[in-house]
């Protein structure tokens, strides 16, 4: 037994509780030992008279560690445990204060591990209709052009031309009202679009007015139109918050260019100088003065920005921009209000990183899940990791938070701010198609950049934001195909369980419940690999019971 | 390189802010590998194009692990970072992804380190006070009697007598305000009271009117009158917030009683089951109804409690009675309003184990440090830690928390929860005097159970609650001698920087910043070690330059 590599840690993504009754444990050990775990528990002011025992589930495997599991009905809500570890034999006690041969259950209020109490508000719920989302990410103004009445004059790009940074093509809200049939057909029942509030950029993150719509993209009759057609249709609508920065032409800071410290915002900024002005802005954009979320002032603005739309719209959630630079004070209280206007609005990140210190109940409840996207890339484009080392690499990423928070999370191959998944494989449609199998099978919600079933290409922005041709539309149907297809398996599998491994070299995620099996099968070698179908719901390249290279396999096991 | 080993984490104990330009960060290594730790840092915006570099030193050692540390100052408050680790020629980087030969920069945006940006809101403030403080428990109704002129018929015990659970020994708060030149003397500078609020109980954690003083133990003039005098002579006042649960025969759980669910405080509570009713409770006691703090009018009401007495009386903090059943969202909540009413209010929590998760700057300043407690008996009492066992389970502990929620523990032997220190070392004195140098020279607060300096003796509740015989206070004066010592150093020590180890069988440490380094030496062997002095502040049981057995000296080494 390697001591040091063992791992838990109460309330936290190795315990947490998933109701009033129910706690789900975590323990990780080196992987290269293989010893039996069992959980021994009991009621925290009777442990030390009496104690239950369950069996933990070697679950989990990643580079280093693996991960034992169980979920544990309890009576009483104030949990104590240690855990017992047969080591072929030799049996340790693991504690507090660490592994030891005796455990001494009278002195255990001393160093047993405990979740001292279940607190209803401190549960971190999941949002029923995540487990079962397929979404979808608009970039608003390279969509589709709805309104054929408005002012055009601001459009100053061809639709099938390559954007640049300051690029307006047109598209709007009414654009996308249209297409929700499409959106639909395709399998998506959630959509993510980028800031629609008044700004003077294509992309409109520099917003100068978060209660108003931009002129350009519609007005509010519009948006209540696009929510209601989409929520008739089943599709769900997430709005992009910009919280972090604003644009430099906002009121507020405009009062404090005229003003300067006696301006009443001036506080609303965090200046780092007076004369000349300066400011912390978003990365070195000094047209994006930073919100100073510290102050209270500026708190109560953006819940209620937050509330708003939620309120006379009935939006679904948000999008959360820059959210890894806006303080926790703030998501706390932001996540709140939210929730008491909308319980099951939900709330998306956008944190680069392990988030998990967002992700824990209290601040948002997903981000985009970029660590995802990085290790699709070390396997499809860039060759880095092997079918095993895949699964390693995500099962590591689902340990980075709770089960609960992994069936929330945003899944994204590639979105307005990377290159295009379809452009970093060079092209090679058939690895696109694995990606978004495996996409749509790992935990969580896949979220589809607009276009990629086009397929559309790109480089880094801006040329990640090109328009979809709508005319040729219908000239390649195989991505989109597969798309529908794994939106519906996705809509059954939901928040099951999963194992991720290699076997034969194939990537393996196995999908589960008490009703189903869905096995996907990932073949991203360059030569065929035999298999033995049983109940085949999904397919790319599979022939004569050959999975062929860079083929995949959905199959109902069970 | 044990890899398994290795642990950092942003934004945790392992990488925190202290200012909004300093951070400070710690890595975890396997103790017998003795590599050189850098961190490799930048903006996160220019972290591609330019890194600096600072050497990292090794601080701590407990069982398993070494603790590298350094602090950061930062012209940008974006901090991106990875470590190099150079173990004896073979160069590693370690960074999200783990350890690693080579480290792209180009693409560290997807697997650095960082710390996105340091909001001021989110920064563990320490309290300044709580550098220098030194507090002493005080069980009002075991301490001592004050107002001669009030009804003695409740009192039920002899003052010399041994104590049950239902004594009353007429202990008052006017008593204390007698003795509070005593406490000055004795180098005391914050008094922690046990409850004092309406209550049938001795103890008073069963609490019917948070809005009333008991009249066993005086009124809101004394409370005045004992905070003024107090503050005048430097000393602080932090009292007891029992929210976890109340009394039966609080008017909203009588409420409840008579009308059930249709008590507008059905909810204030928790209750399983409504006929018979039954209810979550303290422990089993079903006196002490349990408060539902996920309720939002049972926040409130408890929010103007806390408050309350601040604004009123001017306390200096709270304790919290069982604070780890309460919701986290609760005392984010709390912690909120209190500081806004006093921004230097401390909050200490009553959590026996790691509370780490309560103590990262968005719920209490600190806890009644248990882990502490726990290893003051082993070392001491139980036998079953030797100098370096005791060093790295001291360098534990202080690794569960960031250094400045260190500065804030609320160390303790004893309480009215334990059986007295004193009883457990088996009356010997030496050892008592011992482990108090090793209370007052461990980073955080020293806490002092009234009666220690007698010393008194006492078993588990309600033995070690007896009162103090102040007819006899001067018969022995070693202990109250060196606590006074004790209590000048620790103001001067401070928050100072701590190393912790063992050399030539002593426990060792020192305290140290720029002006000073104090070194505690502890032999805690039955026999005597040679130490030649420097300039010794305080000691016992030195003589002819032996530290004797269960002796102790504490020198003033520059």
């Amino acid at each position: 037994m390697l001591e040091s590599a063992i791992m838990h840690e109460p309330e936290s993504k190795y315990c947490y509780a998933i109701d009033t009754n129910k706690i789900a444990l975590r323990i990780r050990i080196a992987k290269d030992d293989n010893p039996k775990i069992s959980v021994i528990y009991g009621g925290k002011y009777s442990y030390s008279l009496e104690q239950k025992t369950m069996n933990m589930e070697r679950a989990y495997e990643d580079r280093l560690f693996a991960y034992y599991t169980c979920v544990l009905k309890l009576t009483d809500c104030r949990l104590v445990y240690i855990f017992e570890i047969d080591d072929h034999g030799e049996k340790y006690y693991y504690s507090e204060d660490g592994l030891s041969k005796e455990f001494d259950f009278n002195l255990s209020f001393y160093n047993c591990f405990q979740y001292s109490y279940i607190n209803e508000c401190d549960i971190i719920k999941t949002i029923d209709w995540m487990k079962s989302a397929v979404f979808y990410q608009i970039f608003v103004d390279r969509f589709a052009i709805g309104n054929l009445n408005k002012d055009m004059s601001y459009i100053n790009m061809d639709w099938k031309g390559k954007p640049t940074p300051k690029s307006f093509a047109g598209g709007d809200l009414r654009g996308i009202i249209n297409r929700l049939q499409y959106l639909k057909n395709l399998g998506i029942n959630a959509i993510y679009l980028t800031p629609i509030f008044k700004s003077i950029s294509n992309h409109k993150y520099d917003i100068s007015d978060y209660l108003n719509i931009d002129e350009a993209f519609g007005n509010k009759e519009d948006l209540h139109e696009l929510i209601n057609k989409a929520h008739s249709l089943g599709i769900r609508i997430v709005l992009d918050a910009v919280f972090n920065h604003c644009s430099e032409n906002i009121m507020q800071f405009q009062d404090v260019l005229a003003k300067g410290r006696s301006s009443k915002y001036y506080d609303w900024f965090i200046i780092t100088n007076d004369n000349p002005l300066d400011y912390e802005c978003f990365a070195a954009c000094k047209y994006m003065p930073k919100l100073n979320t510290s102050n209270k002032e500026v708190q109560s603005f953006l819940m209620n920005v937050g509330t708003y739309w939620i309120k006379e719209f009935d939006i679904d959630g948000w999008r959360l921009d820059v959210s890894d630079e806006v303080s926790h004070n703030f998501w706390r209280k932001f996540r709140e209000k939210i929730k008491e206007c909308k319980r099951d609005a939900v709330l998306i990140g956008e944190n680069w990183h392990d988030a998990n210190v967002y992700l824990r109940g209290d601040q948002y409840d997903s981000i985009m899940n970029y660590a995802f996207t990085k290790a699709a890339l070390d396997f499809y484009a860039f060759g880095s990791l092997n079918p095993l080392s895949m699964a390693h690499k995500l099962n590591g990423v689902l340990m980075r938070n709770s089960d609960n928070v992994n069936h929330m999370m945003l899944n994204l191959l590639d979105c307005h701010d990377t290159l295009r998944f379809y452009t970093e494989v060079k092209k090679n449609e058939n690895k696109l198609i694995s990606a978004l199998a495996l996409l749509f099978m790992y935990p969580g919600a896949p979220c589809v950049y607009y276009g990629t079933e086009v397929p559309l290409e790109g480089g880094y922005d801006p040329d990640s934001r090109r328009c979809i041709d709508w005319k040729h539309i219908n000239d390649n149907l195989r991505v989109s195909s597969i798309i529908s297809k794994l939106a519906e398996i996705k809509k059954i599998v939901k928040a099951g369980n999963v194992r991720i491994y290699s076997k034969d070299n194939l990537l393996i995620i196995d999908r589960f419940d008490d009703e189903n099996t869905y096995r996907l099968l990932i073949n991203n070698n360059s030569y065929s690999i035999k298999y033995k179908e049983v109940n085949i719901k999904c397919s790319n390249l599979y022939q004569d019971g050959y999975i062929l290279g860079d083929g995949f396999v959905i199959d109902k096991i069970s």
